[in-house]
């Protein structure tokens, strides 16, 4: 069977081709001359899986592109804080090109907008680096995250530099702002040889399926950029990273995005997708207008959109009541008959499936409430089951309030058996209050052996705990 | 057992009550008196339930917040066409009160600004409806939103209205611009009644659980908000919610907020929890120090974040091999030994999981590849099996996507059972091509029983399909 | 003999004629419909003559040019003191009806954009006056500028009532801002009826000639605007008056000026003359293309450019050496023989005249300077005659430094006579020092007589002290 | 006698002596270390007297001043037209060292600024011009223009270059824009050497004056600015000189000025003087603050607003009648008895002498007018008289307006006689109308002696013509 999913990249490339619309970056010669008929579009999976169509192997330099990944580095290489204090996050509802700076901190508005990202090359190694030492860490970088070597377009770079008057003016307000401390000449060419690495759409899309994916490579399994980088960096991107039309894009698009000059853009979804489009016909906001058109019918296809609420998660927990029987002796052993209550819980458990949970414990064992019928029923079962079997992840919040309702129950003299065949629970016996363990098993049999004892075993509508 | 949840947002309350910072809003007489020691939290859970802690029962005026919802019924009324024709989604980087429009459009800059609130306003019911129609038809559907009937607070609308020059200014600004229709006057009391209808925590958490619920009251299932609208209106408060500090908002604290200059904060994460906080002393942008203090804390500790990244969805797909045989007759019927292939599903199964799916079916049931061991092998398998025991959601793109896999594996003549006790894939035999259809059961002993025949039954380690 | 005036006024409407630029004002009905093809020009002297040229009796609303003689009567009626504190006098760089005030000062940027003159129109009578008083206080005000009872066209001002949303907007901004303190729709109303007073370019032109004339009406003498406003009033006119057009204007035309939305222009150049143009069709920024172009011309034909410096003021002393003989006994009367020093000033004296003087009373009467041949010559002679029959004025700093002249030669003992038929010195023997007071006489024979003592009389190649 | 002007400038010195506010400017070391204790002040003539008190012989950099005397150079080597081409004339609003251009027109917004000035300096010489070229250029004509040969501050040049930023800054933006086309690095290294020219207040004001004086040098009568450019460097001045207190400046000083960050302050007013003020210690617009102070009280005291309305020009015309008489023989010979009219003009005629005489002309000459008594009165006279005997000057609308006067007397065959000693009315007898020519004499009695006839003498009150 083949794949729909090239076939549907096909179709969206087809859709957007007829749009004739901007026009190629003018100011640099060598992507004036771009051939504006190419287009390409690519999806990269967060395990590595990468999906394209068109001219996907066709070579554009990256230009703004490097910004969001240059922001990761220099929030590595200085922390957070330094970067912070240089550069600010608001969207400056300006040209990228723009020669101003936050009116009362002096910070370049964004790391998004030129005079932000000269900034955030400075912060690349060390403040004290040398122009050779960035820009080789950053193409170093940009070359694992695409998981092939790349390489500087000279041409381009030339080009550029030969241009580069404004970026020049740029580089000098930043540092007679106290923004940047190194040479300002270094710093605007550090900046656009950055600009002039290479890539097609599938590097770029493997590049932010690392951003999806939670700063993981998803063919290396290398954290290539800290979580809470990626988190800044996509926020960031969110507000900032297509210019002047922030609210534009995520009323439209809703995934956070960056547009480069040469005609690319690339996506993000935490956890789904990396995203890249080109098409070098840009408008005048310098992004690219099939591009654009092409993220937009993604985002309303495939429900990417960070605002999506087609899907609402619902009812992650459920509960049941098996009655332990002893196993050879049906009839005789009356006192063996007990009630066991069982507590399932699945798939990606947050915050609302805990708190279901929660919830689901203190009615089920809490007092009786006249006013609930059925609530405090299961009070005095011999024991209480918690099934991880079908969860497959938990996020901390979720991790922490399920450990807090466990220390309660074990507080409370609960017997209690959890089912983690995938350790999902993280629970950590050293760590209990006061040596208070639940007991923590692989499977169904080794729960109801533990809680049936000898010769006892489970009886229940569910068949499976 | 007593939930933990209580006492956690009990201890966010203790962690910001020592910040003093800010001041009662000081304009409104009314607001400037008010008891600057109350502080509330409220998280409401999209099935309804409510967790608070604090002075959840004391109420204050709604004030800005009502905008955000105000705007979904200007939606609803008018048309989102039409909504963006005369107020844009971009942030503004000003005051809320700001005496400007968007510089080429000539429109609010967005519906948070004061200058879009109004107009919003105008557009509730019809541009033509008086200003009773409007004031009452806001009052009616927060309080089917709060679930209780809300009042106006008289006394805060006279002072309001008493010191409304700013607003009036704004909305003579409108009609001059053409962006309003109504006399001026109407629309800037309208809008000020708006502001004065009185609420609580409990009522703003519970009329945020239904913007992180798709739109649908978690208590009465009804669709109160068109899903497109939520949309739109989370990813303006995304932006614009928290006034000049757009990117500030979303990089700390990442949910979608709207406060309000009486002390009020409300967030809503789709799919998991509406949040509202409240505490009277604001800061200097119009938003409550104490407020935004926990509504960070909140985002920290549960992960509320939306770029957050701590979980990433993985593995969502499962293959395993069953071989039908003979049930009576096991050694004589060699013939009967066939492979069935098995394709579980599980969780809440988004692009990334069909594309999983799409992937697996490919390299198992496609050609083999020299360069991929293993690939192709079950290409002769007898029968295909989709479980989706475990789906409990499936988005639109996956199952369109699973649809066109369908789709193809019968025009290749495959024979397909699919395990679909909840009917998340919405298969439509109507609809099928050229009237191809898999066989659509609800459990395993169907599926085996239409697969194997009379008399063979499936031997697999797996012991559930 | 014809006077050449009204002829070249022709020639400047003719030359300006054919410029169809601009469009009649399009806000207001009753400006909407004007003539366009009406025009006129109008010169007023500083005695109150009058040319003009063209459709000089066709009426039209003042519209802004009230504001800066109701700028005047604020500071008049308030003081200037309390009238700065609430309007600055800086170029605002914006279009007349924006809706802002200065950043720190939160005052309108100057009284020539809507929101300065409606708070100028606020101080007019008192902040507590009436409409009916200010806007009657204004009327009779302005009448007497133009020497005849104007009357407010209603229907403009019926016309401009229905279309004053932004300046409504502009007044509720003032209010709010705590720059107004009446009702602000009262201050709207008052200030839309001011522009609706009815004028004609004669009208103008004599109102502005008030300007030129130190704020003394030329024809009935009365001081109707202190001195102190004028300058004020000329000043703001001269940076502010034309709108966001400060530099062009002053560097094209170069007089202080004000234009109207109804097609007309007045200018003032100080001790010179008033202008008023009017022609309907007016440019982006709101001032008439002819009445520019006319006033462009007027400027260069006849050198009104503040800064024109085709003529520069030299040599307006001389002095003389006159000897005194015995009139009867000419050979006998040796030691009769005497020298006298007159100093002769000329024309209109203002510091350089003084100072001049000054340095020929240093150099004629004061030490021998070897390095200056001919220096000192003079300090011993018997007296010295200051002559001011061709001094038709003098400005306080002249009078001034004249003054501190004749007290220091009277201290160093000198015979002092002046000349000043016309008393422009002013010398007020009361105040003199010590008592020592020059001779003040009214012709040379005066003079002769009281230096020469009987019988004496001065021989000179000079016919005339 | 000792000249009261010194005394009255060390008066101005210290009444603004105490006045202890603002600081040395900080971002240069060398200015930063200025001994701010240093205080001067001078006045230079238009005839080149200068007079100074304070420290007059203290060197300085001159800072931003050079601007308003580059401009004049860049008018003069590049043209008026193409430097307004690359300069705007109106006030910023903004800070002199802003990174902005005009919205729309993309230029500085006027040359005061560091974006006009560095603008400005390129086109000193040529667009093609060597650093050294346009430097020494500006050194040797700021010499000139101080009358002695000035130096530049190596140690202020190097320390300037390096906080250069802020001006590398505009620089590259300039060139960005397309509004420099030279190395940006050439045109701010010139502009700072030309800020770092050595000077003293006694320099200033003589450069200065030559201003006031319509360009001509006052010492050596060499016309060094081209009055048009003197006209457009005034006008700039007017508004844009003192940074972003345009009006501030006009309303409370009045004349035209600009000032530098070492401290000094100079100013022009036209025809009377050129003023320079220094005081090292700098306000936040980077005035000098006690340079300020001197010059509101120089202003004040001396009636140098420019909108001053102390003196206004009256009555400049005279007429009178003489009776012509047969000298020897009084009784015999009646019909000798003619009416001479004389009209007398004095002072600096502009057009309001002018417009006098022609009002007179019409008047007197005319046809009687029932409502004016005495009109027409002598339209018979047998000669007509114009005396220039005590004007000084005519400016050359005066001129025109008196050539056409006489060209229509004579049209009409009126005898008409002018005494012009000083030639000021340039009458060119090869230029006159079909022939028609006025008899030009120096003196009364060539007139009479034209008039009378052989024998005739004027009898009259008036003894002079």
């Amino acid at each position: 069977m083949k794949s729909p999913i090239p076939d549907y990249l096909h179709h969206v490339l087809e859709v957007a081709r007829p749009n004739d619309g901007g026009a190629a970056a003018a100011y640099i010669e060598t992507l004036a001359k771009a051939d504006t008929s190419k287009m390409a579009v690519a999806l990269a999976m967060v395990d590595g899986n990468v999906y394209s169509a068109g001219d996907d192997r066709v070579e554009f330099s990256i230009q703004s592109i490097a910004k969001a990944f240059v922001y990761a580095m220099a929030i590595e290489d200085s922390g957070l804080e330094a970067v912070l204090k240089k550069i600010g996050v608001e969207p400056s509802g300006d040209k990228f090109n723009q020669l101003s700076l936050e009116r009362n901190t002096n910070r370049p508005m964004n790391p998004m907008i030129n005079a932000g990202a000269i900034t955030a090359h400075t912060l690349v190694v060390s403040p004290t680096a040398t122009l050779h030492q960035r820009t080789e860490r950053i193409l170093q970088a940009l070359s694992r995250l695409a998981g092939r070597q790349l390489r500087v377009d000279e041409e381009v770079y030339e080009a550029e530099l030969r241009t580069a008057d404004r970026n020049m003016a740029i580089g000098y307000m930043l540092k007679a702002a106290g923004v940047i401390s190194c040479d300002p000449q270094e710093a605007v060419r550090g900046y656009i040889r950055q600009c002039s690495i290479n890539v097609n759409v599938q590097d770029l899309a493997m590049m932010s399926s690392v951003l999806a994916n939670g700063g993981m490579h998803p063919l290396t399994g290398e954290q290539m950029i800290p979580q809470t980088s990626v988190r800044q960096v996509l926020s960031v991107m969110t507000t900032c990273g297509m210019y002047d039309a922030a609210g534009d894009w995520v009323s439209n698009v809703g995934f956070p995005a960056k547009s480069g000059v040469a005609g690319a853009i690339i996506g993000a979804l935490p956890g789904q997708v990396g995203i890249a489009t080109f098409s070098p016909k840009i408008d005048e906001r310098g992004n690219s207008v099939r591009g654009v058109a092409m993220c937009e019918q993604l985002s309303r296809d495939m429900g990417l959109h960070m605002m999506d609420v087609s899907h609402v998660a619902r009812s992650t927990v459920q509960t049941s009541v098996s009655t332990l029987v002893d196993g050879e002796h049906e009839n005789h052993n009356k006192n063996c008959e007990r009630k066991v209550i069982v507590f399932k819980l699945r798939g990606a458990v947050r915050f609302p499936g805990a708190e279901r949970l929660t919830r689901a414990l203190s009615r089920e064992l809490g007092e009786s409430d006249p006013m609930d019928p059925g609530s405090g029923d299961h009070r005095n079962a011999c024991a209480i089951v918690f099934s991880f079997r079908h969860v497959y992840s938990l996020n901390f919040i979720a991790r922490r309030l399920i450990h807090e309702n466990i220390t309660r129950l074990l507080t409370e003299h609960k017997k209690l058996v959890i089912i983690d065949p995938s350790s999902v629970l993280e629970w950590d016996p050293a760590k209990a209050k006061e040596g208070r363990n639940p007991m923590v098993v692989k499977d169904d049999t080794e729960a109801r052996d533990y809680i049936g004892g000898t010769g006892c075993h489970a009886v229940s509508q569910d068949p499976e705990w």
